[in-house]
């Protein structure tokens, strides 16, 4: 039997101290807890002895005021528990073998979050968790601020509507909604989703191809968890999506960079400085934070080498069913006919983050270790949410909330850029854009990108900087700005305070 | 630039072939997207060379009997996306540089499942995923069927006082629970937890350090992301939860079985064979699957060998709220003043899987680095839902709940015990349990784990073999039997299908 070692185990104190517990009458805390917890720490700090006896029910009710009931209860606790036995005709006693180490408990209020600890844990972190303390990941902020990117317009979410479908599956589903439900998402969703894309975005697939995810993030990590060994090359547009790149990198991948030229991913440079990567992680229709879209002829170069090179393709389709100007390019997935493009789509853009649903196309041969993994790292997405959002695309609520979102963003966008342009001409150039939630701004010369961020978030105006976003430095300063989650009547106020922080800054600069 | 290799680049074929298209005036398709389609393909082919000039829109239109809008349509949305451009007086041309790979697609039928796949998929899998494939997680059926262990009374759930609850919050919270949320979920919701645990489960914490998860199953991903890594040793319960050893051991974990003995978890025999793990595995409040409940002794030796060995302890203590005789023990954690357990807790029991909340509570200097690996694994879960457990906790409706589950289950464990000796006797033996929402029952000589379940399986009744949850083989035969899922007057017919079920294997077996 394992026995504690000698340094954890303490000094035992004899005699029974029982008579002397403090009980509270005028606490909220009943008589029987106070005296069980009571009774329990003297035994386990060894203040009572093991097999010493205690007193009797009766006598220690005297001693004590209370109710013998009440100290009966307390002791049937405690035998029930194994801290006490008791023997017919001799009383209770203090269970055997209790020893245990006592060591002084930390202070709760000397303890610093974890990024800003001094000393190490006592108890060993793997790798991974030192890699996630260098996330980005770690810094989100809980409310949403003006113009965070990414954001949709919660405020005009028509809440009636969906709580309408609510209803209806709360109330008329079958028992297996509230369920597990199957591995890589319901058929239903599936089929809803397969079918949205194929008109949407041109998408190739059947429905069995999709594997419903969490949102665009756990796709990320599904995809490092079963595509990429450790070290393994993953080109990562530079600048690029922060969170992903996070998950890739915390997964243990080799992120190599990879720049953005006018026709979108610099395919030429990436193949002379680290050819022959596991996995290419690219926004084609959009790229994020950049905005550009990428060319014909660079889509068909990328998808010839992916497949002559054996490399995966992430094609992240964030946001491009937001389209101002023509019809949307179709999606990079629909000129693949080599199962070389994994497909990523998101609900959190096109509904709202909190509806936990985004999907993987994934090649067929793929379908089942990705279901299997996904299930794996977390039992799936809820089946009660799946089936609201298979009945709202399927009623074409989802097609209407996209065509409704494009008229509002683009006019969020209007505003935004008209007023930046009016407000904060010379300190802040707007870049047009025919796509997506955000748009990129950059700061003229004196304004630094990461006080410039600081400054604003104090005004509760949430930007984000392009060098968050980059792996290398990048040559010019600039922030992004979401427009969609802003309502319009908002922007010119907040434009105006943001021109009176550049403002400031930049006078405080020349002085 | 870089160009296909020869071997993946096709054959040209000269002269423009766009007269020949067929178009199928009955289908649903238009013939703006047959002709789109049809053209795309014969420039991406090569059929269509680069440079070759296209016909003009009128001679098109004519030669094909469509309307010469509908040409113009396909020319426009072809130069929009890079397959033609157009020199103002001279026509419309084929782009340059689409020249790709031209290899046959698989055809999908012949696509067999990963799992059932011979030969290997053409790019890399990782090692995690090959791992995957031998885990127990890709068995899971769509379908809940009659005694699968783990399963809530949905039948009974209280949907109109749940949906009223939904109704509030989608018609009341502000956007934000629309939204992201903070990382490691909302504090309402840790707050109610921590009060309704400190109550039910003697749990020693402050809201602060609990982290919400999706579920039991990624808070053990969790814990294996942030503190295991590869080939680290961990104790597991065996047999023990199928699930959680699925996801250490794809995740790298060495994974060293310790038996069970009464008092639980047999720390001697652990010791021997495998000292100073990184992390153990129990379940004490009521042993998964055994049901055996760990002994105070136990207990003390338990913390007190983790703490001298920097082991962490996973305490996941599933069901135990299930408890019919007497006041449930209070978990290990409330034991522990070091600060070596992680206490692992869900709602997939107490109230419904589709829920997908669960959660950690971790020692106060873990809660920074599991927060952010939670938002980098999945963005975290959703707020909305979040929302809705915490109003039902805070009114005292989740205490209510786990009130009247513990009635319905005790009915439905005393049903199936009682229905399993008048019928099955002979056959199969029920163990009785006074936590929890399944039983183990011991199968006659003569019966096989794994035909039994198979066939029991065909008839719509889902056991789980008890080999299943074993690391080791065990000695004895036995099934493992979900009470808690299926109504009481449903099981005496299904247990006497069982007991013809078990009647003809047996039959079978002897002659």
């Amino acid at each position: 039997m394992y026995v504690p070692n000698e340094t954890s185990s303490m000094k035992s104190v004899q005699g029974a101290l029982l008579s002397s517990i403090q009980l509270d009458r005028n606490s909220q805390i009943t008589l029987f807890q106070q005296l069980d917890k009571a009774m329990r720490k003297l035994i386990l700090n060894g203040a009572v002895i093991a097999n010493q006896r205690l007193p009797s029910s009766r006598q220690l009710a005297d001693d004590l005021g209370v109710s013998r009931i009440t100290v009966k209860n307390v002791y049937e606790q405690l035998i029930a528990e194994g801290y006490v036995y008791s023997k017919i005709g001799s009383g209770s006693f203090a269970a055997e073998n209790l020893k245990r180490e006592k060591s002084p408990r930390p202070n709760k209020r000397t303890l610093l979050k974890y990024s800003q600890r001094k000393s190490t844990p006592k108890h060993v972190l793997s790798e991974q968790s030192k890699r996630i303390t260098l996330s980005k990941a770690t810094t989100r902020i809980a409310e949403t601020r003006s113009f965070r990117p990414g954001i949709p317009a919660l405020d005009v979410f028509p809440r009636k509507l969906w709580n309408k479908y609510w209803k209806e599956v709360n109330t008329n589903c079958h028992d297996d909604s509230f369920g597990y439900g199957p591995t890589g998402g319901i058929p239903r969703l599936k089929n809803a989703i397969a079918a949205h894309l194929r008109d949407a975005r041109s998408v190739n697939c059947d429905a069995e191809q999709i594997v419903i995810t969490t949102g665009a993030q756990q796709a990320f990590v599904l995809i490092a968890f079963a595509l990429i060994n450790k070290d393994n090359i993953i080109w990562y547009e530079d600048p690029g999506h922060i969170a992903g790149r996070d998950a890739f990198h915390t997964m243990g991948a080799k992120i190599c960079p990879v720049a953005i030229d006018e026709e979108g991913l610099d395919l030429d440079q990436a193949i002379a400085t680290h050819p022959k990567p596991a996995v290419i992680f690219t926004t084609p229709s959009h790229q994020h934070p950049l905005g550009t879209t990428m060319s014909l002829v660079r889509r068909l170069q990328l998808l010839s080498y992916a497949h002559d090179n054996k490399s995966w393709i992430i094609e992240d389709d964030y946001d491009s069913e937001f389209q101002y100007r023509g019809r949307p390019l179709p999606a990079l997935q629909a000129l693949d006919d080599q199962g070389s493009v994994l497909y990523v789509g998101t609900f959190s853009k096109s509904l709202f983050p909190a509806v936990r649903l985004g999907y993987i196309i994934v090649p067929h041969d793929l379908v089942a270790v990705f279901s299997a993994a996904q299930s794996l790292l977390g039992q799936g997405a809820s089946v009660l949410m799946q089936e609201v959002v298979s009945r709202f695309i399927e009623d074409g609520r989802f097609a209407d909330h996209i065509r409704k979102m494009r008229v509002i963003y683009q006019r969020r966008r209007d505003v935004l850029t008209v007023e930046l342009r009016r407000q904060c001409s010379d300190m802040l150039t707007p870049v047009h854009t025919d796509v997506g939630m955000h748009l990129i701004a950059w700061l003229s010369d004196g304004l630094d990108e990461l006080k410039t961020h600081k400054a604003l978030l104090e005004l509760e105006i949430e930007t984000i900087p392009l060098s968050i976003f980059s792996i290398t430095p990048q040559t010019k300063a600039g922030l992004v700005l979401g427009f969609s989650g802003t309502a319009p009547d908002d922007i010119p106020p907040l434009v105006e305070k943001m021109a009176n922080c550049l403002k400031s800054l930049l006078k405080a600069n020349t002085t």
